[in-house]
Parts: C-alpha cells; sequence; structure tokens
C-alpha cells in the first residue's frame, strides 16, 4: 500500500456582489463539499467573505482566516508595503499549500469573481502548477452595482472602461474619455479626484454614486445628489452607456 | 370584491456563461417560481438561454419564445433593420405585458447578465414604469471567458477596456490604446479587424480566443495559435493585464 496521499484541490470561490442569493450553484457547491474554509480578512474584522457565505459553510469545517498585515489601499509604489504583502501572500500559500499536501480540498472565497481584482489570484500564481485548482467564477461588484442602479449598462456597440480610482488624475482622463459605460472602483480617498475628472469629461448628469451594491444596507444615488466627501474604498461609480438602439 | 388582479412581476434572470452549474440561487429561485418562462431566440434555434435553463423549468410553465425576425449581426446604422427590431421589440413587449397583466409572473431568460449588452433591456425599458420588476444579476460571457483561460484578468492598478469587435478599425485601436486588460466581444465577421488592431498595439502575445467559455465544448487557444479566419459572433477574445503586484 502507497503512503501517498492524494494531493487537495484549491478551489477559488467567486462569492458574487454580497447579497448570498448571489452565489451561483456550482461556488455553492464547492464550499459544502470542502473540508476547508479559507478567506482574507482585515485585522480585526470577520471577513466580509465569510459573511457571504456564512450559511453554506460545512458544520465541521475547518476555518482558515488569512489576515492582512497592513491596509490594502496603500499605493503599490510603495516598497515597505509592497514586501509586507509579499511576504504575506507566501505565507498564506505555505497555509494553503499544508492543507493541500495533507489531501484535504480548500475553499478560498472571494467577494466578487476571483480573477477579477482577486486576492485570490496571489496564491493561485503562487499554488497552481503544484496543486489541481478549479475556478468558480463570481458576478462581479461592477454587476452587483448596475443592477442596483437598475440602469441598462451597455447597449449595442457601446464600450465599458473600468478603472481603479488609485490611477493619477492624468491616467484616469485618458482612459475615461474612450468610452460610452464607465465604472470606477476603489474611491475611498480618490473619491475627490475621480468626481472632478467625471466633470471634466462631462458625464456627471448620468452617473450614480453605489455603496454596498445588492447587500441589505445598500445605497444608490446620482452622483449629482452627493453631497459629503466620504466613500468607502469598496464603494463605486457607475455611468452607464447611452448607446444607439432600435427604436 | 374587487375585480382587480395584481400585476405580476418581471423578472429579468441572468444564467451567466453557459455552464448551468454557474446560475445563481436567486435566478434558479425566479425561474422555478414563474408561471411563464420567456427567452429569445434565433429564427428555428430552440435557444440557447432555455437550455442553459432546461434543469431549473417548472414542469407546467406557459413557455414564451421570443423570435428575433432578423439576425442581430447587422450594423446598427441599418435603417430598415432598425425598425423591423424595434418593432419586434415592441411586439415581445406586449406578449410579456398580457401575462403581467394576467396576474402571472414571467421570468426573461437571459445569457450572461441582463443589463450587460442584453437583449433583456430592450423589453425592460418598455415596461420597467408599468409592472413591478426584479433583475436578477448573472456571470458575465466575459468572465466565463477569462475564467477559462486560467489567467488573472485585473491586478492592483490595471484597467479594463471591454469593446464590441463591431466598431470600426479606428475606434477599436483608439479605445484599447488605454488599458492593460482588454475584452473584445462579437468577434464574428469582425475577427480579422480585431486581430490587426491587436497586432498593432502590440498585444497579440497575451492574447487568447475563446469560443463557448465554460460550456462543455468550450475552446480556449492562445490567439496566436489560431491559424483560421473564422470566429463565431459569440466568441471573444481575452487579453489579461499584467500589472503590478507584491512579489
Amino acid at each position: 500500500m502507497s503512503n501517498t496521499i492524494a494531493k487537495g484541490r484549491l478551489y477559488g470561490v467567486g462569492l458574487g456582489p454580497g447579497d448570498p442569493e448571489l452565489i451561483t450553484l456550482k461556488s455553492a457547491k464547492a464550499i459544502q463539499s470542502s473540508p476547508v474554509i479559507a478567506w482574507f480578512a482585515k485585522r480585526n474584522k470577520s471577513g466580509h467573505a465569510r459573511t457571504i457565505a456564512k450559511g453554506l459553510l460545512p458544520p465541521h469545517a475547518i476555518e482558515l482566516p488569512l489576515i492582512y498585515p497592513v491596509t490594502t489601499e496603500i499605493p503599490h509604489t510603495d516598497e515597505v508595503y509592497n514586501h509586507k504583502l509579499a511576504a504575506f501572500y507566501d505565507e498564506a500559500s505555505s497555509q494553503l499549500a499544508a492543507h493541500l499536501e495533507g489531501g484535504r480540498d480548500v475553499a478560498l472565497l472571494c467577494e466578487g469573481d476571483p480573477l477579477f481584482y482577486g486576492s485570490f489570484m496571489h496564491p493561485y500564481v503562487r499554488l497552481k502548477d503544484r496543486y489541481p485548482v478549479t475556478i468558480c467564477p463570481g458576478i462581479t461588484g461592477m454587476s452587483g452595482c448596475w443592477t442596483a442602479t437598475g440602469n441598462p449598462m451597455t447597449w449595442g456597440d457601446d464600450a465599458l472602461m473600468v478603472v481603479p480610482g488609485t490611477l493619477p488624475r492624468e491616467e484616469l482622463l485618458k482612459r475615461m474619455s474612450f468610452a460610452e459605460a464607465l465604472v470606477i472602483m476603489k474611491l475611498g480617498r480618490n473619491f475627490m479626484k475621480v468626481r472632478d475628472v467625471i466633470r471634466e469629461i462631462g458625464r456627471e448628469r448620468d452617473a450614480y454614486y453605489v455603496e454596498r451594491g445588492t447587500m441589505a444596507d445598500e445605497r444608490v444615488m446620482p452622483l449629482s445628489n452627493k453631497t459629503d466627501t466620504d466613500a468607502p474604498y469598496f464603494s463605486m461609480i457607475i455611468i452607464p452607456g447611452q448607446g444607439r438602439r432600435p427604436q
């Protein structure tokens, strides 16, 4: 008899934008069948991903929270931040690998879609050549947010540009000038800069501000109605396309 | 006793990219609880949306196929085409409205996400002020296609541009020059034009060609390995971002 244990499988489990009903059948099965459930979370927080998936967690699952050592809102150009974060992703990958080596499947919970600005991608590139991986796509946060506005997002020949608000002003301006539909993510401290660019390209009238799209405490308003300057990092601005259509 | 019947609710049911497992719990419930199931289809085809949802259809549902009078691949600048299509959407909306007036909920099945280049949007804008509507977002086709490539799509500060291949060459060139991650949809007869633009911006090496992403007969290959010029209308090209990341 061989001592070899079959390696476990890593599941990148997309959970969608926040409403647990927006989890797919595939993701639900991956959660329910995995003996180890992992997720990323900020220090002293229970983790938004775990909250979304809570109702599906198997009763005797081993829970593996992966706690960020630093905020994720610092610019990627900061060297010290970069090294800390890389070391963290190495360590998180080792923790996941220990379970996979032991033959235990691991469901790594991911808000939104695992391959779209997801933390999942960091352990994924470190582990994908050593372990079997299944990626369960999820509804993106932006899809949840445009649904929250109730507006068709792209018609016919419309182009869609998705930009992180973290980009410098001139980069935003250049990128946002050539698309009918726009999504601006990662607002936080970038909110006023983003708002200025939207005014400069003449699109404020079409824009919506969305916080926690599809969640119970969702907030949606025309951007022009937003009078304060506070915007959480995960809030978004949605500018629907106005493309040609048969009428 | 009043003769008033409560109006039915229109559900825009996102089905995701093709794999029935990628239907969300919310969409599954909307399908299972609706007495009328509608979908768009080409003439003489059973309809891809119905195929994806087949396993969830209630046994006694009234089925309402909405059959396009013309192909959807003609440019939107064609006036005759436009009038035909507008008349078709008016008629389809009337058929949906007849059920809603009768108090019957209608689940209108939508491939991908209902508000992202979806046919759903045409009856939606015609009916949304007269009937209650619930939109169930779905995983977009592009998300299914980038998952099929196995590549992280956007990192950190990457921007994503989504363009329909139907745009003129110069428009494509302008729009595709300012994003790290690119999705080019609606290939069909536009394939060679799109490929030329990708070469011109120097991104062919990073590009993947994907047909029927997440479906049983999915085809994925590096674009540089594709030697023929045939591409179905719903195939896509995916160019993942290469953004900075901690390492």
